[in-house]
C-alpha cells in the first residue's frame, strides 16, 4: 500500500516540504503520496494578504496577520531559496528590503515552477489529529468548508507547517472594558490609515512593535506611544514615537504607566506576540512550546520524538525563514523517505538537551543568530540542498542588526550581495521612509537601476 | 451505571437546561450527571461582555458579539422568566427596554438562584462531538484550555446550547482588499465612540444594522449611510442616517452603490448576520441551517431526528428568547427524564414538515410572531412550565413592531405589562436617543418612579 504522508497548511512551510519532495521525484525517488491540507482557498500562508480580520469566510479564525504597507524587516539575501534565487525569478537583482506582495510572489514562483499545486486541497481544515497505536497511523478527521462535511483519513506521516503567528497572545489590562475606542491586537491590524491624525498607544517590544509604531506614523498618527513591558527597544525613534513603560490602567481614554506618567490615546494596538497553537493535535502529540530558537521535544527542531513520525516545521523563533523551512524540508524528506535513519529516544533527548543547554547560555541578538545558523549548517550537513554562502548570511544579519540600531527609519534602504549568486542588491528607488506604495509594480520598475549607475 | 447529560454552553439556553433539571430535581425526580461546558472563563454566553474581539484568551473564536451601550431591541415582557419575573429580581417592577447589563444581571440572578454553577467546566472547548453505535454513546474531545489538555469523556445525551450569533456571516466586495480604513462585521463591533465624526457605512437590513446604525450616530458619527442588499428596511430615521441600495464596488474610501451613487465613507461595518457553526460536531450529528423559525431535522426544533439524544437548543430564528429556551429546556428535559416519550422518525419527520409547511406560507412579522408563540404553546402544552399569559406576549410584540414603524428612536421609550404578574411597566427616566449612560446603576435609580407618578 501507497504511505502518505499529510502536510497541513500551504504557507512557505508546507510548500517548502512539498517541493523538497517535488525535487527528490524528479530525480527518480519513489515518493509517498502527499496530501496538504489548506484551509485557505489560496496558497501563500500569511503571505496571502486578506482584509478580513477575526473569523474568515468558513467562521474559522483567520491565519492572516500580514498589514498592508508590509515591507520584509531583514534582508532578503538572509531567506533566499538557493535552488530559486531571486535573481532567477525576477529576471534581474532587486533591492533588499522587498514589500509583501514582492515576498509572496518570490514564494509562489517557486511553488509554480515545481508544480506542487496538485498536491493541496483548498478550503479544507484539519479538525483533529490523533495516532492508533495499533495500525501505527495517524487519523486526521479533515473538513471540507465549502460543503460543511467531515471524515477521518489515515497517514503514516503527519508534518505539522501551520505557522505560529496566527494566533494573537493578547493581555488584558485594568480599565480595557470601558476604553472609548479600538483595541487590537497586531493580529487584527490592516490598514494604517485608519489611524491618521490619531494618537496611538502600540504594547509591546518586538518586531511586531516596531514595525507598526513606525507605519501608524509613516502613514499619518499624530502620536505614537510605544508601551514596553519588560525593556524599551531604544532605537532612534523619529519625532512623533517615543516608548514609556508598562500600562498600570485605563481610565476613559487616559493610560497611566506604572511610572505614573499619563497619555490619553485613541486606539491600542497590542504587539503582544502570538502563541504557538495547536488545537486540532491530541494532547500526546502536541508540541508545547514559547517562542524559542529550539523548541523542546522536537529533534532537530523536527521530529516529535514521543513519536517521529510527527514533525512540525518552523516553530523556532526565526532570524532565517524561508532558509530554515528549506532546511527543514529537506531533513524531513529525507527521514521519510528512508535517507536518514533516526536515533532511538535516548539519543534524540540527549541531543536536544545540548541545543537547549546552549540556547540557555545565549547572550543577545549576535548569539542567537550564529545559534541559528548553526542548526540550519546542522540539517544540511545531512541533506542534498544546494550550497550557499551561510557564513555570509551570519554576517549580514549582524551587518542589518547594526543598521536598525544606527537607523530605524534607514536600515531598509541598505543593500546586500546574494548568498547564492554573489551578485549585490542595487539600492531601491525611494527611501523606505519616504516610500508609499508598497505595489510590486512599483517596487520593480527600473527606477532603481538608473540610481544605482 | 449513571446516566450523564452533556450541556455544551452556559449562556441563556445551556442555564436555562441546567435551571430545568434543578427544578426537576428539587422536585424529587432523579436526575442524571449534568456536565456543562463552558468555553468562556465565566458564564453567561452574549451577555458576557468582553472588550475582546477575533480571538480570545485562549486563542478560540471570540463568543462575545455585544456592545456597549446595547439595549434590549424587544419588550423584556416577551422574555420574562415565568418561574423568576422581574419583579422577584429586581424587587419592583422596572422599565421594558433594559440595557445589557440589567438582562444580564436578571438572567444570572435566576441561575443563582438554582444553584446550577457547580455543574459548569469553565475555560473548558468541546473539540469534537461523535456517537458509537455499539455502546449508544456520544463522545466528546473536552479540552481544559487553562492546562492545555484534552481528554475524550462518554455520554449518554448531549445538549448543544451553543447559540447561533457568535459565528458571523463575512461577504466581501470589490475593492475591500485595497479600503483605506477599518471593515469589521458587527460582530468585531464594541464601542461607538470609535466612529465618532466619522463617516460611516452600515451594510445589511436586519436588528444589527438598525441597532448599529442608530447607536453610531447616537454617539456622534458624521453619517451613517445603511446599504440594504435585499430591501430598505425603511424606518423613520433620523437625521444624518438614511438607506441606500447595495455595493457595487468600493475605489479607495468612495463606494459605488448598484444604482449608480457614492458615498466616501472611512468605516465599513458589515451588519450581515452569523452562520449557524457547529465545527465541533461530527457530520452525521451536525445541524445545518438557515436562520428561519423552524430549521429542518430537529423535532419539536430540539431532537435531531437521526439520533434524539442529541439536542439542539435555542436554533431558532429568534422574536421570543428566553421564553422559548425555557420551553424547549424543559421539554428536552422531560424527554431525558423519561416523561415525555419521543414517536419514531417518520412521525418526527411529518411533524417537522407540516410546521415547515406552514413557516413557508408565513406573509411577514405579524405571521411569524403567531408562528413562534404556536410553536412555544406547542412544547409548553406538555411540561410543567408555569403559566403566564402568552397571548399578552404575542399582542406586545405586535404593538411593538407597530412603534418601532412610529418611532425608530422612540420606541424603546414604551412600557408592557408583564405576562407572569400583570404589572405594568414605568417609564424610564430618560428618553433612549438621550441616553448615553448604559449602566445597571443609572438605569435602576428611582426617577423613573417619580417621574411615572
Amino acid at each position: 500500500m501507497t504511505r502518505r504522508v499529510a502536510i497541513i497548511g500551504a504557507g512557505p512551510s508546507g510548500l517548502a516540504q512539498l517541493h523538497a519532495f517535488e525535487q527528490a521525484r524528479a530525480a527518480g525517488a519513489d515518493v509517498p503520496e502527499l496530501v496538504c491540507f489548506e484551509k485557505q482557498s489560496d496558497w501563500g500562508g500569511l503571505w496571502n494578504y486578506t482584509w478580513r480580520s477575526g473569523l474568515d469566510e468558513h467562521g474559522d479564525p483567520c491565519h492572516g496577520s500580514m498589514y498592508r504597507y508590509l515591507w520584509s524587516n531583514g534582508p532578503k539575501e538572509c531567506l533566499e531559496f538557493a535552488d530559486y534565487t531571486f535573481e532567477e525569478h525576477f529576471g534581474r537583482p532587486i533591492p533588499s528590503f522587498p514589500p509583501r506582495a514582492v515576498l509572496e510572489d518570490y514564494i509562489l514562483g517557486r511553488a509554480k515552477k515545481s508544480g506542487v499545486r496538485r498536491h493541496i486541497r483548498f478550503d479544507t481544515a484539519v479538525r483533529w489529529v490523533d495516532h492508533d497505536p495499533q495500525s501505527d497511523t495517524f487519523r486526521l478527521t479533515v473538513e471540507d468548508l465549502e460543503q460543511g462535511v467531515s471524515r477521518d483519513e489515515e497517514f503514516d506521516h503527519v508534518i505539522v507547517a501551520t505557522g505560529h503567528f496566527s494566533i494573537p497572545n493578547v493581555p488584558s489590562y485594568p480599565g480595557f472594558e470601558q476604553f472609548p475606542g479600538r483595541i487590537l491586537h497586531s493580529h487584527d491590524f490592516r490598514d494604517s490609515q485608519e489611524f491618521t491624525g490619531k494618537d496611538i498607544l502600540v504594547v509591546g517590544s518586538s518586531y511586531s512593535a516596531e514595525d507598526i509604531a513606525l507605519q501608524t506614523r509613516k502613514y499619518g498618527a499624530k502620536s505614537v506611544t510605544i508601551s514596553y513591558r519588560s525593556a524599551a527597544m531604544g532605537f532612534p525613534w523619529p519625532e512623533g514615537i517615543d516608548e514609556v513603560p508598562g500600562i498600570d490602567r485605563v481610565e476613559g481614554r487616559t493610560v497611566t504607566f506604572v511610572d505614573g506618567t499619563t497619555r490619553d490615546v485613541d486606539a491600542i494596538i497590542l504587539c503582544t506576540g502570538y502563541r504557538h497553537h495547536f488545537p486540532f493535535v491530541a494532547t500526546p502529540l502536541r508540541l508545547v512550546t514559547a517562542n524559542v530558537l529550539y523548541p523542546p521535544d522536537l529533534y532537530k527542531g523536527i521530529f516529535w520524538t514521543a513519536n517521529p513520525k510527527m514533525m512540525y516545521l518552523s516553530m523556532q523563533d526565526q532570524y532565517y525563514t524561508f532558509t530554515m523551512f528549506d532546511a527543514e524540508a529537506w531533513y524531513a524528506r529525507d527521514v521519510v523517505l528512508g535517507r536518514i535513519t533516526l536515533p532511538g529516544r535516548a539519543e534524540m533527548d540527549a541531543d536536544i538537551a545540548a541545543w537547549r543547554a546552549r540556547e540557555a547560555a545565549l547572550d543577545g541578538p549576535m548569539d542567537d543568530i550564529d545559534f541559528q545558523a548553526d542548526h540550519i549548517a546542522d540539517l544540511l550537513a545531512a541533506v542534498d540542498y544546494p550550497a550557499f554562502d551561510l557564513d555570509l548570511t551570519r554576517e549580514q544579519f549582524k551587518t542589518w542588526e547594526h543598521h536598525k540600531t544606527e537607523s530605524i527609519v534607514g536600515y531598509r534602504d541598505r543593500a546586500f550581495s546574494s548568498p547564492c549568486t554573489g551578485t549585490p542588491a542595487p539600492i531601491h528607488h525611494t527611501a523606505w521612509w519616504e516610500a508609499l506604495d508598497d505595489s510590486l509594480p512599483t517596487f520593480l520598475d527600473q527606477r532603481e537601476t538608473t540610481s544605482a549607475s
